[in-house]
């Protein structure tokens, strides 16, 4: 898969859209309160497609409206079916619980609605195989999808894949990815549904890992071939939230997991994840080392990009430390001076206007749901090798890049 | 003066105001982008008074009916003066060039506007000195002011006001202020108006060293009572900008200035400022270092907070990088997760949220106008100084402390 | 195993030295230059039983000459049996290439001779084991031996162990050990002896993750029970070096290895080391998270320790960067005043000085060659984990720690 | 002042040295104890000219004579006026206290030894000038003579320097040097001799301020022309060290100055030094900005060195952390393999082989007296300029580098 590959798939219906469209979000929670923040914001910064903040939808009544009012919807709802039978509605936001994409994302897309779905695709391989299916029909139709990796519109680290794509590490050799956290670090923190694996599908795998893999993929533009993996789980019980006879439930997914990544050309990646890192907040953790360069990324300091050139002389060379903050850098023109520098949020902002610039011009955005399975797969393929005593899984069958599966 | 007066000052009129409240902006260049991005988010995240975003004001008509577009007004104008008339406007939020500030302010205030004006204050002392005045007349009424420093808001400062209010620092010695930027260092760098005296007032030192001051004074709870500095331009003439003909200009204004303070309690503070620091984009670094403890700041890393405790046993102590990003800490708990880091425009959400809670309550928000004269005082003592060899200069008459002005 | 255990072992015959002894290094090399900056210098600053620098032993004998002026040897030879012979000869210090290891190390110690040898242990675990053997044997006769696992010497590495083992982290539960190098980054780089598996019995394997997998035995107090593991040799091929037709050559060592490891109290470290990563010059890596706090390491800024305490209240936790220069830290006493930094040499100096004071006391020096067996049980388990598609390994048998293998 | 001027004076008598050089070295308490680690080491690194470590003189004759044995020293004196008249000693090493080093250095130099001089020169300005006149006229008999600014000899510092040479800055126009300490940040610290003037001749001033300034200077290879400058004391009376009734002592020297110096080049340095800035140990902080690039060095990171190009793409600029610790920068090549790092003492070591150096071929060593007696200036004005409110004081005369003071 090359770059310009990922980014003009030959085989997209074209429809640019040139009507104001009409925007429903479905789900009002972290996810929820997060999009809207871009979706409110981002007609300031960037020149995108008109569009109107049409419809909150949620389960409790008076919990989306109030939700709706603070962050600037014009109206809510409770049924996201009936959103889907609207025809001022064009495009669907999906933050609603991982187990509810597929139904969600499938319905949508044969509404011809266009797509945008929070990560991962869905919690189980053949939900995101479905997903991915109807995303290929719609396409056809010029309705679009995309998965929300948002991560890939961090300044820093789109400035890290245009390096990569430039040549400017020469050949990968390892990329080692981490994602650590530590809010179960506490082994007396409370259960949640989080922490069960009939609503939340897997622990830190699902929700941290999958990050930390699309990167691996999204910045060397790669495909996995092999994965020796583990999960672990260190605090087996822990106290019902709800209980007041104290008795422990069993939590039913990992802490933490650990992966090596063959890829097809010739790197090894290792992921480590983690929510028991203690003292370790929010830190994704990526290095890329390459024949001729290396980069160096932590999502606690997200405005900056360590990069080092091997190629200048040895005397001079070191780490740089970029701080991705000048007009020249991926989406910075939009916003301050150079140093004034950006949050966690506005990765979100920037999705949104890629999304949009997408529908607008009837071009396939990035990362698209084929994208989303491949993660799935390797998520998938962790699972696999943990029950087999971490024995290698070949990822088998047409390879899930995004430009090859319309065979399958 | 001690923390408790400076946010509870005993002769203000109360008004606290129900109502919805009508607000106008007057300026959207920079500082107006960054205005409107509080005006329009603060709201999502704060539980503050209601208000309405009725009216952008500027000089050009159709300019700035595009930004009240793209920025989120109801409407726009191009006569402040006009707006100041209007009953429908209750707060006046002034982002215009400094040499304006006096004139649009005062009229506010004399029209029962409550007033937040940018930094720094004025472009001289003289229209800051009746700015204050306005200020305390109008106070009596119950209309309020405000002065934008709006660093105060960033939460790791808020956070290291709290730890020296407690004593955590004991007594303070030695402040380092310093504030580096390096848009000027290269000197082909074309003249602008920032770079002529009469329009920006001076350089460096009124746009930068007005932030570093008031950091020294809102952290340490301090006032200024010598000044030693000077100022320097390292480039001299640059050339004109619509120039065809490639003659130079003569820069009036100083690219960088230093100075040496000393305060109140005892403590000596150094202050450094330029902006042809090669290198440095956007660096308010702090250091302060007192008896029990020290504390380390820098603006391009601005969720964090270094804090030594040297109370600790000596064997582990050091430098904690703080990620200032939890719920327990200042403004936190309104936005993501710990670990979802804020960026530099969150500032004056903060600061709009504090403005507004403060109108809502009837009580005086800080930094007040004197709080702002204060710092002029001064800015104006280094350049006094710098005329004058470096000689020291001593800050007489009533110390321009914001509790202590009533009698001048 | 406990720490008390690890440093007095019941079983050791005691032979507490009086008399002045004498030393012969074997080997000048990289780790000959080492060890003799330590031998020269460690009675300068440390109170430790008298001995002389007899006599430096390598195979040519004029460099071998040459060496012992420049390092400060009385005297040279190139038969190391000779010098066995010798009863001016107390202390052999093994600085060979591993190969040799295990012949020189059990002939001198059944000639009686205390002995040092440089990791890791031996090439092949055979030879390990018949070491360990004989250390024993000597053991019983108040024959001291040891490895030279010199990085537990770093003052920041043993003030993490003390901080461990005073219980500040509460119960482990990852440990993120990597050791990176870049020598091998550049695919031209010549073919040597250490490429080649018959020589150099592994690549970055047996010579970093050594240090690695030590480093976390050490700071644990801890024995590894499981391992997966895979190697990776990027660079098959490589120049001959002395090869004027340009014809390559094959390399029979990885340049890469990663592993995850089980550990007897439930704690989980992954291990992952590199010859081939870009800008990383000679960093080991050390991550440890605790229930109660974490701490961070890096070889190339070995002055300082991360430490995060996470029992004092949120608002003021952080990762501290203690810099382990002060006279409470572990061997700081003897050196410079605060501040004043030690470099990588200085932990061969500590060693010495520990191994000198073993022998002086009579009691047993630890890192003992049981622990050095432990490692190399470990590296053996990756190998055989790559070999068999990455499939976990059980360490069985009487685990290899160093106080257990008595009945092995 | 060029750097070729500097590095090759030609008005110096030349007298290479062949035979076997013998040293004698006063003082042996810190100074004594890092400059004999130097000479016990330097010709195990580096190919320098013979030389014996004769004789160690202290006043009192035992522990002399112990320290003698303990650092590797041939005998020991108590009467460094004797040693002065042995024809075997051709090198004196003066590491007594400042009030010492004239007499002993004049003598030393009438003599016929060559003389290293630990910094500062000396404690007033007139002896540093006689000191200066001695080096002068000895230096015509080819007797060498070096003031110890150490720090110039850490491979950092010497690759800044260079890159400065080379050009890669441009013009330099800010410098900001500090050095911050912290062993006088209790208030309850004893009295001790440092903290008379009558001894100690001015406290962090001399002691530390001497090596910032030395640093500006070496590192631009400019003069000062002007000076402003102030010293304080925070804690004005002390303890008794000896005291039993508990009375205190006046504090007689400065805790912290601060100063601004005016360069020769048109750039100007800001200097700040501190015995009391809590939790900075041993921060030798330098920061230079110039018109192409900037470089930033700490002494607590000593191994480090911050180096921001200018010159390339803005996209990819940032400070590079340079490990100088390749072989192709200074000193690096006699020491260990790549990212081994070295500590603070090496920097003595580098010292005597540069001085050894220059004596074996008869040239000029750099640092000369002239260069210490430019800092002694420099220092002398800061006092001036704090004792007439912190006013510019111009340092007139012939200036004082080393090239140039011939005439005076």
């Amino acid at each position: 898969m090359t770059t310009a590959q990922a980014l003009t798939p030959p085989h997209s219906g074209t429809r640019p859209e040139s009507k104001t469209l009409g925007v429903a979000m479905i789900g009002y929670a972290f996810m929820g309160k997060a999009h809207s923040n871009a979706w409110r914001n981002v007609a300031s910064y960037f020149d995108v497609p008109a569009f109107e903040r049409k419809v909150l939808v949620g389960r409790d009544a008076e919990g989306v409206a109030a939700a709706a009012a603070a962050y600037g919807w014009a109206g809510s709802e409770t049924d996201w079916r009936a959103v889907l039978d609207r025809d001022d509605i064009d495009i669907v936001d999906i933050c609603a619980p991982g187990f509810m994409h597929a139904e969600i994302a499938v319905a949508a897309l044969e509404a011809g609605k266009h797509v945008l779905v929070e990560k991962p695709l869905a919690n189980t391989l053949g939900e995101a195989q479905a997903m991915t299916e109807a995303a290929q029909a719609a396409r056809a139709q010029g309705v679009q999808s995309m998965i929300g990796f948002n991560y890939r519109r961090i300044p820093a680290l789109a400035l890290a894949r245009e390096l990569i794509a430039e040549g400017r590490l020469g050949s990968i050799r390892h990329v080692r990815a981490a994602y650590l956290q530590d809010w179960l670090a506490d082994p007396e923190a409370p259960m949640t549904w989080r922490l069960r694996k009939d609503r939340a599908g897997s622990g830190a795998l699902g929700d941290i890992a999958s990050h930390a893999i699309d990167q691996v993929l999204f910045l060397l533009g790669d495909q996995v071939t092999e994965v020796s993996g583990r999960t672990h789980t260190f605090t087996t019980h822990r106290p019902g939230a709800a209980c007041l006879d104290g008795a422990l439930e069993e939590v039913t997914v990992d802490d933490a997991a650990w992966a090596t990544l063959n890829l097809a050309s010739g790197a090894i990646a290792s992921v480590e994840v983690s929510r028991v890192a203690t003292g370790q907040k929010n830190s994704l953790k990526l290095e890329i080392y390459g024949e001729k360069g290396a980069l160096l990324f932590d999502l606690e300091s997200l405005n900056e990009l360590g990069f080092l050139d091997s190629t200048v002389p040895v005397r001079e060379q070191g780490f740089r430390r970029i701080l991705v903050n000048e007009p020249e850098h991926p989406y910075l023109e939009a916003w301050w001076p150079q140093g004034h520098v950006l949050g966690w949020e506005h990765s979100f902002t920037h999705q949104i206007r890629d999304f949009l610039l997408a529908i607008g011009s009837g071009t396939e955005p990035s990362p698209s749901f084929e994208e989303g399975l491949a993660v799935q797969q390797v998520l998938s393929a962790v699972e696999e090798s943990s029950a087999a005593k971490s024995s290698i899984i070949h990822l088998t069958g047409p390879p899930a890049g995004n430009t090859t599966l319309e065979g399958a």
